[in-house]
């Protein structure tokens, strides 16, 4: 018999097709001392007890976009997560939706790109699970990841340690990942040599851990920087301080922007962190970025005032305007 | 302006609509101390470092039926897996992918069934993600759950333990999971009263894990009984040998079967666990497991016997036949 070139609803069903769909293509590409594919759960001898979990779902359209896939983004979806807390990213699982339909060949090139994406990270996918479901009740593929990261420790952020004068950062140019993916839909006929910004940012997150004076960070994804902006304002209740001048954008985001009317503080990116940190080490989290990949175009981007719950943006003209809450979404399935 | 009654695509936006979303709904009914919906990971402090990990897929069709939701599904598949692993359930991550136009109403009570479900299985969720997917990719909802579970001291469970002579016991009627949702099908013109078995199993697993004779436990999910038996007949190339007047089968699940033309040895359970111990200690499981609540049913059903890596059923007329490895699936979308 010959191997199936497509995903049938027999791959779904507990028996032979599944456990050959697993074995042939998720645990040959995904393969690590710690994944176990003959139980259900993994037992795992964990280094210390105090460890933050996330989770995070991925839908987007197209499956395969410049700079990436939504495997490579499964991995760093989770993994950032974890970072931004605080912690070094160590284990995940993986839930896959497959739609009857896809084909294997581009379902395997989605499973290399998250195993390259794992290995760069430097965390093992350990336990999984796959669903089939009938063409047309799906999207191709859509994952769910889950991460486990062992917290740093004496590492105490959060929004409430948010202080008046401390400054904001960005690690570099926003909006590059829901250009990237907008590129790549056929319906916008648009083209472009945009990457998306996809990628962990452990190395970046790890290299300013140790500043007593770090007090927040977060990764801009879905709502992009705009919408982290208000939930920092939200939950402090103190003014955000944008200035345009020093948000970075790259040129591409910004043309697009203007031809289609969108706001690319709202655009998502999938590999930058805001930090927000004392007022006397901002300059230092920059030179630390700066110095490494991925962190080469970070700026301090505002600071935060007293005020109102608000996000105001300093414009290039001199003039100021709010970052409103975001409300109608511009672009879905953008991760 | 007045609440949607139904969801939109800017439910998933990361903007104000997703975060009332959680808000008035995830996080009201899900509530619990360590539940954070402010930050994407959430910071744990584990009582021990040995732990079970897993992660589960669910898509079930109808998203309601006799005896459970969804909701409820997406809670026992987790921490039943934990509980075979011979773990106490602990936390749990939440991901669902929604679909555009699904009413509140329906969401809610999904989610308030997965609250009572969460409760009663003695677990919190404690992190999770929402997508929204447009109308005509998803299909209502999916759910994936993750979980972390507190491993029992000294406990060793694995394939690799069983022996040769050791006995096989179920801990309740089969199918009827898969048959409760079948009959929830408008497509196929009946009814009955039959609910599913849907139900965490911790008390039935943590009952007999002191007995050193315990080699192996498993639930019994997609594929059913006859493909928990096939992966023990693969794994140890032993002879799995069922009896089948000793297998317990409401009368509901059989009559539909011969209906239908379905082997009720391949439907889905999602509340029953498939224990394999030496042969001096199971009359001592059937004890315990009959004394607890769904455990009334429980049967000592088989025997591993040297042999060919195979599963052979003794019929009731005093035949024999082999039970395969599910190929084509009777009954796709079942959990």
């Amino acid at each position: 018999m010959n191997k199936p070139t497509h995903i049938s609803l027999a791959h779904g069903n507990g028996g032979r097709y599944m456990r050959e769909l697993i074995d042939t293509l998720f645990a040959k590409h995904l393969a690590n001392p710690d994944l176990n594919t003959e139980n259900d759960s993994v037992i795992l001898n964990l280094q210390q007890k105090n460890i933050a979990f996330t989770t995070d779902g991925f839908t987007v359209d197209p499956l395969e976009f410049p700079g990436g896939t939504i495997g490579s983004l499964a991995i760093h979806g989770t993994v950032n997560d974890l970072a931004v807390a605080g912690a070094t990213p160590k284990y995940l699982s993986l839930n896959a939706f497959i739609e009857e339909g896809l084909s294997f060949e581009k379902l395997e090139r989605i499973v290399i790109d998250m195993a390259n994406a794992a290995k760069k990270a430097g965390v093992s996918i350990v336990t999984g699970d796959t669903k089939v479901v009938p063409k047309g009740e799906g999207a191709g593929v859509f994952f769910a990841t889950t991460g486990i990261g062992y917290l740093h420790p004496g590492v105490n952020l959060g929004m409430s340690k948010i202080q008046v004068g401390d400054k904001i950062l960005v690690s570099g140019t926003i909006g590059d990942h829901g250009t990237a993916v907008m590129l790549a839909r056929e319906q916008f006929g648009l083209s472009g040599d945009l990457l998306s910004d996809s990628a962990a940012v452990f190395p970046l997150t790890q290299s300013i851990l140790e500043l007593e004076g770090l007090h927040f960070m977060r990764d801009a994804t879905r709502g992009g920087l705009a919408s982290v902006a208000n939930e920092i304002a939200r939950a402090t209740k103190m003014e955000v301080y944008l200035n345009e001048t020093e948000i970075p954008v790259n040129d591409q985001v910004q043309s697009l922007c203007e031809i289609l009317g969108y706001d690319p503080y709202y655009l998502a990116c999938e590999g930058r962190v805001v930090a927000v940190i004392r007022n006397d080490q901002a300059d230092e989290v920059l030179k630390r970025w700066q110095a490494i990949e991925n962190g080469e175009n970070a700026r301090i981007i505002g600071e935060i005032k007293q005020g109102s719950a608000a996000v105001i943006l300093a414009t290039e003209l001199g003039g100021e305007r709010y970052l409103e809450e975001l409300e109608d979404d511009p672009l879905p399935r953008i991760c």
